[in-house]
């Protein structure tokens, strides 16, 4: 191909992509996968209401692009049409409607009630709480009794529970109602009025049962913490990250390339960014790592058996994301540096208009100044230095901040990373502190006078459905075993490999441990390297946890991805979200766990590795009245992928 | 104190400062823990020599500053004179003797013979088997045999065998020698003759045995690889990091200041950086964090039982410091960036002089862009930016290069991490590749044509002597332990904290296990903070492996600090090195597993920590013919520390 005949088919391009955006004031996508636009999520209303479905009880509880299938997509190519629906669930008094909209086409593909399933909260319904609460005359009285008679500095709401904890909530919409007491602060943090809860109908908006067990005064360690101090700490000088000429990634239609690596991403308000067609160009060649990979869930159980604190077991994703929206915005400066590009978030209001949420992703690169390689030699130092590509989200969940990171490496791996920061959930006590009892307690920890920071864990599945060179897939575990050596004259043991390629879904759910290790491994059966290896991508896991409760507890039969640190599923469409659709009021009836008991065939064909990223957390005072940062990770990372170390090639400087 | 008086008082110290300095041209010592100072080294020189212990048979294997009691060091102030002394190790015909010099007295205190212990092995030992290896006509012959007979092109090399794998060692200063060929390269590396080793007697530079087992032709699959490729990788724009005022670090006297941290590090030519006096600032008390904090020991076995890689198991701190010196040059550009400033360090030479190598320890700070702390608040994110004080430090071992980094957080946490590059070790092989059985090889994988990466281990000492607010500590093991709620009505399980105050070594010999997690805490049983709980500094493990050899294992019996994750020890000036003072053929009676035998009280006294950071390592295609840095890390966090977050009150920008 020409040069000229390049430009000239470039500005075509140029051209159609003008018309295209153009059309009817809307932005279009650009690619089956992208995010849905504002004109599509005004599609999506026409359509519901042109149907009938639309009344004023109707509440758009979410609305979600529905990827097409993979090898519709895969086939796909630019300039041809482009297939687009969306997922909707509207909540209606209480009941839960699933609608299907082809977008492109503008038509509705499917209405129908999803029974014996809670839609997520909405915002309205958390918040909205407040006002009926207050108004019970046994929540006054029992506020009253705490010596609180102002309510206007009282604030109120309404949680989901998760799990079937109470036998109403088979029947009702049931929230777990709780009061915090503001006054003297810019937040309620540190704040809850403990001991009082109350079980609300959030159909009915009323109260059906409070639940007053004890009286314990509102704890005094809240402190508006964004104002400390008034003067910053001082000796610290400036420290500048600069890029001149601007970032080494490009992005074009929604792809970005940078260094060798290509992929696109879409904000789902669901499970934030979800990155798809993660590839890599290898000697001219555009190689597949990954089709899709994202968060999945997360599961926060609380360990306080006390009544109000043992039904605090939260599905961030999938119980709250219409109420907040999983994304909030980043901070230029604060979340990411100077040389970062940002993307802003569609989501859907409650009465269908979409949302615009600035600034909810960042893309950029960084030098940690750690080399890609070096080695000392001969009196010389030789090596690469080295650079990564963020993208970067910030996940939200009321008291909670998690930023979630995907960390491109210059070598072909992506290091998975979740900074959890924000404000831990606290519980009133009579007692001032740990005085008497110098010990920890069994279920938190003392963070500030009669302030107690509750124990719990946090759970995140990500979904990786990786494609090695390719669908079809195998997943091999590698065994590291010792031997004895009987006969060597020299050495009395060793470890040797014992490498299994796993051909059924239950053979793949691995746990870690130490004195039994294993390396796990994604191949393609099919491409073998020059070397004769299937090529492959390893799972490298990072520190974490499992859960430690019961599996047969209600909230633990929700949350069952946590109990094992990696699973692999056949890829299916309708397995998205590792605790299930609607973990709001869950039976514990769908999720991974209950998947994979088909024990289905995973040898040679389109797998979905779920990972399991997990911490349990005792508070400690240094966590209050703010956390600092917490980072753990994984990584992902080619293994016998390339022929070589592929960053040979690395320029000298930066 | 009025300020004028304070200026004329600094005054007079930077004149005592210059005196001291320039007495007889010589630096001197500002505080009991600084490195050897050259003067110093000439010092321990002329005792010995004046001694009359210096012949031209004897070589310095090493000499280190060896610490005055810790009681001594606490209690001197500055000004008062500086005890200093030095360890010294004389190899001489094969004996090994060791000298203790007072140094600040320039007289001997003791010479003595270590009987059955080998020192360190010299570099003239390791490089000056070339010799007289190529001239011995057996391996001349196995060489031609091989087709090789231009002995200008052949490297042979003899290294420690570490543990007593054969019986002359018990009599002999037995090597393990081995030859490469070089021709077209730059090095060796992947150019192992294999198949041919010799045992070799380092004192008569004689060799013992030639054991010739199989003929494997020079793999071709070396590579000059820093001159790969001429033209580096295109498309990354630049990327600076400036910092127009200088470091927001100031040093003084060896003393780091970094926003509350204070500390001093001397540079041990046997393990590196010494952390010294870790202290943090804390509402204008200097609290001791930490009295001192170094590497103590690498072990690095092999897996492969063929002869000649059977014995490849080092221990690379103890048994080679003096013959390459642990740490090697950093990279400015490369290894730390262009706000770092640079440490050189001593070690000694054979003959006795001091030996200056430049850069070996570079001090930067450097921020993340990753959130202090974070959270979104009524559609407002609120924050602070946070940055890191890096201490890093190069150790290279012939192939492996590992960069060894203590970054300081600023609320109030010390992340250690070791990042592993260099070349892996590689063993000829007459297949070609994998082919005919695409599963991974036992004992190692082809990483090259004819070339595999042998399978191997990485374990790391690394020796923490706490004094968390002051030198009495007790050890807390808080472990999360499922509780079951048979009356609770919402919940079956729980988790529970139940701590336990460690009081024998045994007891605290511990690893990880994700179905029984615990916390590791170091508390100061004296100093009860405002909530009751004792003051304490937690270890976090990160991501790790222990030993899979039986312990009965001869190069086991030596690494045995690698079967678990964290030791605790009281602190015993003569422990100092988890795989004990002379691991060069060592019986493996000397370390951390011997020394816990004794089950010493570790409740309310001083401790030392070990921590064990370790991975297993299969190679990949990927890590030939220089492998990308892989990071492994631990966290020491203030755990009920401090009052609060400590970083609330950083600066709201860089």
């Amino acid at each position: 191909m020409s040069y000229a005949f390049r430009v000239a088919l470039l500005a075509l391009f140029l051209f159609l992509d003008c018309r295209r955006a153009r059309a009817d004031g809307q932005e279009l996508p650009n690619h089956p996968l992208d995010s849905l636009k504002t004109g599509e999520y005004w599609t999506v209303y026409d359509v519901l209401q042109q149907a009938g479905h639309l009344d004023p009880e109707s509440f758009f509880a979410s609305v979600l692009l529905r990827e097409p299938a993979k090898d519709v997509v895969l086939a796909w190519q630019e300039g041809s049409p482009i297939p687009r629906e969306a997922a909707v669930v509207i909540l209606r008094n209480g009941r839960t409607f699933e609608a299907r909209v082809d977008v492109a086409g503008r038509k509705l593909l499917s209405w129908r009630e999803a029974k014996d399933v809670q839609a997520p909260f909405l915002s309205s319904e958390v918040f909205g709480a407040d006002e009926f609460i207050k108004k019970d005359p046994r929540v006054a009285e029992a506020l009253k009794k705490r010596g609180i008679t102002d309510l206007n500095t009282v604030q109120c709401i309404a949680l989901p529970m998760a799990y079937i904890a109470v036998p109403e909530q088979t029947t009702h919409r049931v929230g777990s109602g709780s009061c915090a007491e503001q006054h003297g602060l810019y937040h309620t943090w540190g704040r809850d009025i403990d001991g009082l809860t109350m079980q609300v109908d959030m159909v009915e908006r009323k109260i059906l049962k409070v639940v007053d067990t004890e009286i314990v005064p509102v704890a005094k360690g809240a402190r508006s913490y964004e104002e400390i101090p008034e003067n910053p700490r001082p000796g610290t000088t400036p420290l500048f990250i600069s890029q001149p000429m601007g970032p080494s990634f490009q992005i074009q239609k929604g792809e970005v390339s940078w260094q060798n690596w290509r992929f696109r991403f879409r904000i789902d308000p669901r499970v934030g960014p979800v990155l798809n067609l993660v590839r890599f160009e290898d000697g001219g060649r555009l190689r597949s790592v990954m089709y899709e990979g994202s968060l999945s869930e997360l599961y926060v159980p609380y360990m306080d058996p006390s009544n109000g604190w043992n039904t605090r077991v939260f599905l961030d994703a999938g119980e709250f994301y219409s109420a907040v929206g999983l994304l909030q915005p980043l901070r230029p400066g604060l979340d990411c540096p100077a040389n970062a590009a940002y993307f802003d978030g569609l989501s859907v209001g409650e009465h269908g208009a979409p949302k615009l949420a600035s600034q909810v992703v960042c893309l950029f690169e960084r030098t940690g100044n750690d080399p890609a390689w070096r080695h000392f030699e001969g009196n010389n130092v030789y090596g690469r230095p080295s650079r990564e590509l963020v993208l970067r989200s910030s996940a939200v969940i009321g008291n909670y901040d998690y930023l979630v990171d995907w960390r491109f490496q210059q070598e072909g791996a992506i290091d998975v990373a979740v900074g959890a920061t924000g404000v831990i959930e606290t519980k009133a006590s009579s007692q001032k502190g740990a005085s008497g009892h110098m010990d920890m307690l069994e279920y938190g920890q003392f963070v500030a006078e009669n302030l107690i920071g509750v124990n719990h864990d946090h759970f995140f599945s990500f979904r990786l459905d990786m494609d090695v060179d390719g669908s079809a897939n195998s997943f091999m575990v590698a065994r590291m075993i010792q031997q004895t050596l009987p006969s060597n004259p020299m050495r009395k043991s060793i470890w040797a490999v014992k490498p299994m390629v796993v051909t059924r879904e239950k053979d793949a759910i691995l746990d870690i441990h130490l004195d039994a290790p294993s390396m796990w491994l994604f191949i393609n059966p099919n491409v073998k390297g020059p070397l004769g290896y299937p090529t492959g991508y390893e799972i490298m896991p990072g520190a974490t946890a499992k859960s430690l409760l019961a599996p047969d507890d209600p909230p633990q039969k929700l949350g069952a991805f946590s109990e094992h640190q990696f699973w692999v599923t056949p890829n299916n469409a309708s397995e998205r979200y590792a605790a299930g659709v609607y973990p709001t009021s869950s039976k514990g009836d769908d999720g991974l766990a209950v998947w994979t008991k088909a024990n289905r065939n995973i040898e040679n064909t389109d797998l979905v590795g779920w990972y399991t990223l997990g911490f349990h957390h005792m508070p400690r005072i240094e966590d209050w009245p703010v956390m600092p940062t917490m980072w753990h990770h994984f990584e992902i990372r080619p293994f016998n992928f390339f022929e070589a170390n592929p960053v040979l090639d690395l320029p000298k400087g930066h």
